[in-house]
């Protein structure tokens, strides 16, 4: 086990955000909005979150990344989606999906894997339960909580990548991110994310942010999430964090004020790319 | 006056919704979505926001008790409750219904009435004016504020229970939680809560998932009210708050922090069971 | 440049508000609805979000002033704007027009500008690329940023208000609020509002509780824009602000406490009627 990614290349990426401040389209879900919207400020991007089908094209044209979230869904928001997703794909952006709750029912399923077929997905972020579910491989889900997958994680994020020719990350205790051949491991995190409601979508817009201004999907997505998580293990060593409340705060705050040096210096990524290897 | 709840009961109820888990599926407003996700995980349960009318039936199927919250209703909105709210009843699982701004509107007044009658509600939960529009006996509203009610109070939540055959919460300084025959008064609280949107939205939300996991609603109800109402009191006394931003951060710190030894030490309940007592 | 405003007029205004505690109605976005309905109960008014065609009216009849966001809007939610509109008209209780992100879309341009011809606007607040998109003097917006004006902010303010027959604010490190003849710089405020979403929607409806208790359109913006800078300043002051989590806290704090005496004494407000003044 060798860390081979370029830590130097993850500091600069997070540096380049913020001097760039790319435009973020959300196609997302009412409940996470406003954190969404916040914590794309923080990351360095503009949130945008128009859900008109007659703007969204239009609104594209300007954006740097699209986000799609499928959370809150409806038959006609999908078809929406289809729409920003082909103008951005016409126009070479990422789009990152965040397929909420698949695997809890049939439409969210259906949504997610329309939305991988018909549109080039640069990375998908899920729990365990909603990647085994969009790979058919066992995910398991109580509303949009995962509950497991029969599969082994790494496994499921390498077969996942090359199924769906995308970076696919996994979000739980360890994330995982796999483009279908690398495969790392972000060990930053802390349990205060999962007292609260939409860390997972919160983090799918970081991602969006670095992949904005990143060639690489891989090193974005491994990027965001090791400041994600080390943001939140920042706060959750703040003065005065005794709950989920005064957490949510710290972490925002820490999110915003995180420096490049400070990721350098602490981002625990494992490189778990050769299958043999164990951490 | 005596008080008659089993305070062992309640302090239990407490701790098994955070050991079970249970799905709580929301159909609710565009205004508190976020914060009643929040409180759901708080009080141990999962929350679900599902919106759409094609996939409820299926999401009930894994919900352990179902939330109506009429606040930014549609007549389209309406209709996709009465599904849910059929599969909900058709499951046996408890249907919470906050009729938000009934008797500020005729749409409103005519939704919750409408959900009354064609659904079996385990528990109702408004404030003075709300359950006094729907009952017929003179509530009186501001928007979503109550402007209060001709009724005395009492009388209210034992006949709006009779009447409408379901637990009945009138929140406010005390608390009122009757059905029909029974008639609790809870006392935890503090006017903090007043000074910020959603807080009986939430309320609502604690209700469902202590009901979720018990057999009898009243006890849950009231289990619910005196948690919550502790939790704002407790945060009230935090170091550090001097508003309305300070005090919610704190408010969802206790609630999610906030043990059944507390609970049972600290809830103040009176039993108003007997019509000729006084408080 | 002297400073002619009143500012005992001012100060009674804060107080006027939160005793009148008028009902402010909204159709506003998505994004901000929590932080805007918070925001009207700081400044002392009671929020209600109605989106329903089938409501707008009735509620319309017991509120005191109407905001109108196009911050995500749909073609649908622009014809529900126009017929709340009509009936705070007729009743002659002011509307408060925020035109999110004009400028960035033909949609939000156009409905902004069907707003403004339809309806009696009597205050239009935005940043500045979408005032000036509004009023055809070159606004650059990058989704709903403002990337800047060609015309002179001041200008662009007094011409504006001139063209629109309404009250004009332009919101930024000094904000210009001008009803075509007089024209005043608030100089409150302070950096970290620049890093949450949501703060110019949230200023609208300070905006909008003051307005709904006066008779000075001019000087209600003025008071409203001069208390919430204020509050934010105080906040920023605060101990333990060390980003955009615990400002947002420390700010709702300040802006449901700040006094009508902190406002009189610490308001800065330069007037800039003189159109041969410099500031």
């Amino acid at each position: 086990m060798t860390n081979t990614i370029d830590k130097v290349a993850m500091a600069d990426l997070l540096s380049i955000a913020r001097v760039m401040r790319p435009l973020i389209h959300h196609l997302t879900n009412d409940v996470v909005m406003n954190d969404t919207a916040n914590m794309t400020l923080f990351f360095g991007g503009l949130p945008v979150m128009t859900a008109a089908r007659e703007e969204v094209v239009e609104m594209v044209q300007a954006a740097s990344a699209l986000v799609l979230n499928i959370g809150t869904l409806t038959p006609a928001q999908v078809e929406t989606m289809l729409i920003a997703g082909h103008a951005a794909n016409a126009r070479n952006i990422p789009i990152i999906l965040d397929p909420v709750g698949a695997g809890a029912t049939q439409l969210r399923t259906d949504a997610a894997l329309r939305l991988l077929r018909e549109l080039r997905i640069e990375v998908l972020r899920g729990n365990l339960g909603e990647i085994g579910a969009v790979s058919g491989m066992g995910g398991e889900m109580r509303g949009v909580e995962s509950i497991g997958s029969d599969a082994d994680p790494r496994t499921l994020a390498r077969e996942a990548a090359r199924s769906f020719k995308t970076v696919v990350a996994i979000t739980g205790p360890r994330d995982l991110i796999s483009d279908g051949q690398r495969l790392y491991g972000v060990d930053n995190g802390h349990n205060w994310l999962t007292t609260l409601t939409g860390t997972g979508c919160m983090a799918t817009t970081a991602i969006a942010t670095c992949a904005a201004v990143a060639t690489d999907a891989l090193l974005a997505t491994t990027t965001a999430l090791a400041a994600y998580g080390l943001a939140a293990e920042r706060a959750a060593k703040t003065a005065g964090v005794h709950g989920p409340g005064s957490f949510k705060a710290a972490f925002f705050d820490q999110a915003y004020t995180l420096t490049s040096e400070q990721l350098y210096n602490h981002a625990r990524i494992v490189d778990l790319s050769d299958p043999t290897a164990t951490a």
